[in-house]
């Protein structure tokens, strides 16, 4: 600890947030090298190429409507609709910082999707007869979701980190997040179609590790800016339901083709329909009054999607999907009551979106859900043919044997755990670095550090509108004693 | 009438709006009942099973295309935006009860899809051979439907009940629900592809007579929250047009494969376009200086939709369902400028969001349309295989004979108009017990009464800041006086 | 110009902005020939009519998802979100133009989609056995097209004209589309599948030369509306980011079934990302503090769609989407910075949203990349089969030259270009007739001149409250007033 105390004071010098050069630089020299790359590796995949009518006759597939498009399309434009609208306006909730909410998201995922589309194309798609990386509305899927994992991390530290901080982390998230799935899903074998531990653990230490590198003592100096007011609320419950509403769309979006699809769909359903009732029920008895807290409507709801992802496709039965959005809605809202206080008082660990709660402890669930369900696998429940193509679609082993696969999914649990924690680590200490641009204390959660903001001439009284130089404690002090002379005029 | 005027005696006690216990026991209790239930009874259907591979060998289904997975599974996630988003966010227009809108609507919805799963499944879906309830994306988009007629009903008292009265409500709706389109369907054999009887006139005519029952004289103690402000009005513009613009798929979500489903999205893209322009233009007649009004626009527009319900998937013609939505449009428009006053003063059925306009009359409109159509269909129009497919699908009648379909449907309407308003008197009479922690009349349209509601820092000046003990009365006085100091100051 | 000089004094009368007979007329009449222009022409398609069946065994059609409706149904309601909600709330960055933008919005797409069904019908589904036109999904997204394009037009003219002018102006464009349409794709038998000449350049260009024609000299007077705020900004976003998820749809949803959705889908999807970080860089680098600009997020980012859209299904490859997204991100955002106020100042056209800088410059753009990209079509690239199927799908050609082609496209992208300035000369002409009811200089990008607008009591402080009858000038001089008496009573 004392090289990390050591390395904060270095990096503790003024902060000049003006990213005028970094920004500009960083997206130019990106985009063209993604250009670069695109023009060397990626062409299209036998379904989205030309020669499609060829390789229909060659193949002997009857009709265009079997083209991968038609399974996965809807399911790819719901995903599109969670990544872009649902984190983003998910995230809108703080007072001032709805355009940094919606607009980095709509920044950082626009980046992460085009070095995943390389980063899992080296690993998933390359063909090996031209070296070329070969893409269809799956690999838009996957990238999705690899964006997905970005802005999770992205959730822990909002408000207070630069554009250009955000942009350096995705680059790492990607990548990290390529060889972690990589690992999970091709080495380890495990099967995690929701993405319980690729996605959702892996960001969420990720992005908490993250947070804990960048912990700001004095982070109390913006916490007039911490709140919600009640119009960021309601622009929040935007980004819930289009997440809420289309978790069935993520956790099915690359399940096997037929069953395997409908069954997700319906799990997810499901267990996503149960914590909304346990939120429900634990945020208003945790409350004095019984009054619900819209932090816990806002998140807590979603937790039974993360924690059905791994599990989704398995047979869970509707009754197990409503068990772990049972459970999922209590422990996330407890969550957000008890812990996310106590991991930012003694484990100096700030997490703005409450990420704990809606990703990382349900993602963990969801990996223990799928290891366990795959361990009781049976025969009978699946049918033989059901059960390899469930578990060994490619052959991999000689014969499914359930158990070895629940041991499996628990590795491929943990490979989740060390690359999200192990790589927060390192990247954390890549952006301490002090130039990047990141607001000082005092102007964190204020969308004026990175935004032309407009005078909000119709909600600021005329009496602030005079006197919008003073700020803060300023401030304070004339509205009070405004309010005296009026007082005062009354007498 | 004496007996209830006695009742009312009874239950107009103080009110304490604390739902600490109530609100988790009941989400606790149905939730743990339904995780109990579904265990018993509830099982993946043939093409969500695991067993998929195997039934398409026996069924001789050629590709994993034909799973009705495909066929709707677009359709229901419109409809999942309809029901969490479309109803949500119509009813954000109160100024401030935008969070009881969209947060109670999500409540509400999460519950009843799933008691209707059981309850429809016990009805439409039990396998004999095993006594399981076998579910599919069907069923999903059935449980939806359910919910949307708890939802309409809700438009009703909405901002005039606790949590859980509307659990209360849910419950026995859904139950009411399930009979009376058993019946309908299944006995009757009237046609109802897009609910405009059994979702529509049956939701509202339950939501109006519940409203009746909890008829409050002193309502006029919170005007000043019943009505909305500019943001408030826009947020319902986003409910408004995710209803609007995915209503085709609502209609035709569970119309027949293939031309059932393309004619019912088409007749209801042209019935809500009409409705667009008559309601615009009645909305402008009907106001002095012509201006619209944001009422008309965000509720009559969709009248179409409701009125083509029945009809959707009939021959109606392109040209019919124009007219089907100009008649409603107009009707509907007309509703909220002459009618809803009419109700509430001589009737005194308080109708929160104008469900009678949106969802009553043109609902029974819709029954009478689809009683027409069909009284009408031909074989020449229809094919002969066409009739058939569209009106005895399942062989219950010898021969199909249009007259005495249109008699049928004419049934039906009836039967869903009476479940409509029996149901409410009963149900009405259960939610008037004096233990559901409904609010007291001056805290009705008030987010403050169930929800922890931020201090709207932005938009509240200093010197209400300062006051913000004061309430109602005691504000505008101060006001007034502050004004007037301020007044003398500037002589 | 003597002319028009001293029409525009003709016209320069005072305005009565009372629509209370001339918009509920004008709905009733269209509606009303609608309807009877439908009852004569429209009839379902083979594929939406109930003799469905007797086609699919008279086709030798293996199944009913081989309809249409399942190849494009979905696409369908993704453009569909485009037009209502993406068009729509896009204008909502207005501080007091909400309900205009979004409600206008609704109305003329409304009837623009009917009364393109008939002009659409007669140009390209007429059959000519029986005189009808027949119409299926296809068309629904063909007519949602046509909106788009009135919709690019009302963004020039936003907030400076009455309904009635734009449903008149509604009126001839879409006719105009029409002719434009079948000029371009039947007789040059030039492509465009996401209608980047058809749509955006026509539509941006017409509109641009309708707000030269409608040009107010004194605009300035309504100066302090024209600026957006907090959050009307963050609903723009909702437009903004519908528009960008769904536009992939948009540009596929009526390319060849198979490969040409496919890739289509894949080649918006990576142009719009490349969009995204070229505007934020060029946003961040033309201002002082490298801060980032809403306007520019909320539209620059969506030029990569519009550019992309005649190429989408050609093989312009994943790199040449990226290339063409860089370069319009880039020229887009340049375009608000330096062209817009230029265009003002010098050609006298105002342009409230920068269609200029969206639709024009990249749908020219777009055009010509469409054009070289037809040119360097080669046999190994498509394949010989390919080929045929993109360019010569109807057999109009004996062999493809893709030279030839390239040689079209051009032509096609000019007839686009007169379609636009010279429908827009004429329609200009009739729109500045003053019998439209549009708005006073100083009225404009008001909601009240139109709408019933709620007293905003939450957000106007007390004294304002007290004063609500006093406007503008007045109301200044009165806050500095009122905060000069404070300042007094504080010393």
């Amino acid at each position: 600890m004392g090289t990390v105390q050591s390395f904060r004071a270095l990096c503790d010098r003024p902060k000049n947030t003006n990213v005028r050069i970094s920004l500009p630089a960083v997206c130019f020299v990106w985009q063209i090298a993604m250009i670069i790359l695109f023009g060397v590796f990626i062409r299209y995949n036998p379904e989205s190429d030309a020669h499609w009518q060829d390789y229909r006759k060659q193949n002997n597939i009857s009709s265009n409507i079997e083209n991968d498009f038609y399974y996965r399309y809807p399911s790819f434009q719901d995903v599109h609709v969670m990544i872009f609208v649902g984190f983003g306006f998910l995230m809108t909730f703080l007072k001032r910082y709805s355009f940094g909410a919606v607009g980095f998201n709509f920044l950082v995922a626009a980046f992460a999707i085009q070095w995943a589309l390389l980063m899992q194309g080296w690993f998933h798609s390359l063909d090996y007869t031209d070296g070329k990386i070969k893409i269809g509305v799956e690999n838009l899927i996957n990238a999705d979701f690899c964006a997905a994992s970005c802005l999770i991390a992205y959730g822990a530290v909002l408000g207070k980190v630069s554009p250009v901080q955000l942009l350096v982390m995705t680059l790492f998230e990607v990548t990290l997040y390529a060889v972690e799935e990589y690992i999970i899903l091709n080495l380890i074998h495990a099967k995690d179609a929701g993405g319980s531990m690729v996605i959702h653990t892996f960001g969420a230490y990720f992005g908490l590790t993250i947070s804990w590198m960048l912990y700001r003592p004095n982070l109390d100096q913006s916490s007039r800016l911490q709140g919600s007011v009640y119009h960021s609320d309601v622009f929040a419950m935007i980004g819930t339901l289009f997440l809420w509403m289309f978790w069935p769309s993520f956790n099915s979006a690359i399940s096997e083709h037929g069953d395997g699809q409908h069954r997700a769909a319906i799990n997810t359903y499901l267990s996503l329909a149960a914590s909304v009732l346990t939120a429900a029920a634990i945020s208003s008895v945790c409350q004095k009054h019984g009054k619900l807290d819209m932090v816990h409507i806002q998140n807590s709801t979603l937790a039974g999607g993360v924690a059905v992802g791994t599990a989704a496709e398995f047979m869970l039965m509707p009754y197990g999907s409503l068990i772990v959005g049972f459970c999922c809605g209590i422990i996330s809202t407890l969550g957000y009551v008890f812990l996310t206080p106590l991991l930012e008082k003694h484990l100096k660990i700030h997490d703005t979106c409450g990420i704990h709660n809606l990703h990382a402890m349900p993602g963990v669930l969801g990996g223990i859900v799928g290891a366990v369900t795959a361990a009781c696998a049976t025969d009978s429940v699946y049918s033989a043919e059901g059960l390899t193509a469930m578990f060994n679609p490619n052959g991999y082993f000689e014969s499914v044997i359930p158990s070895k696969q629940g041991g499996l999914q628990a590795a491929g649990l943990c490979v989740a755990l060390c690359f999200g924690v192990g790589g927060g680590i390192i990247v954390g200490f890549i952006l301490r670095l002090p130039i990047w641009g990141d607001p000082a204390d005092e102007n964190c959660y204020d969308d004026e550090t990175y935004w032309e903001v407009p005078e909000d001439e119709e909600s600021i009284p005329p009496i602030l509108q005079y006197n919008n130089h003073m700020r803060n404690k300023d401030l304070i002090q004339f509205q009070h004693g405004a309010a005296q002379s009026i007082d005062l005029d009354l007498d």
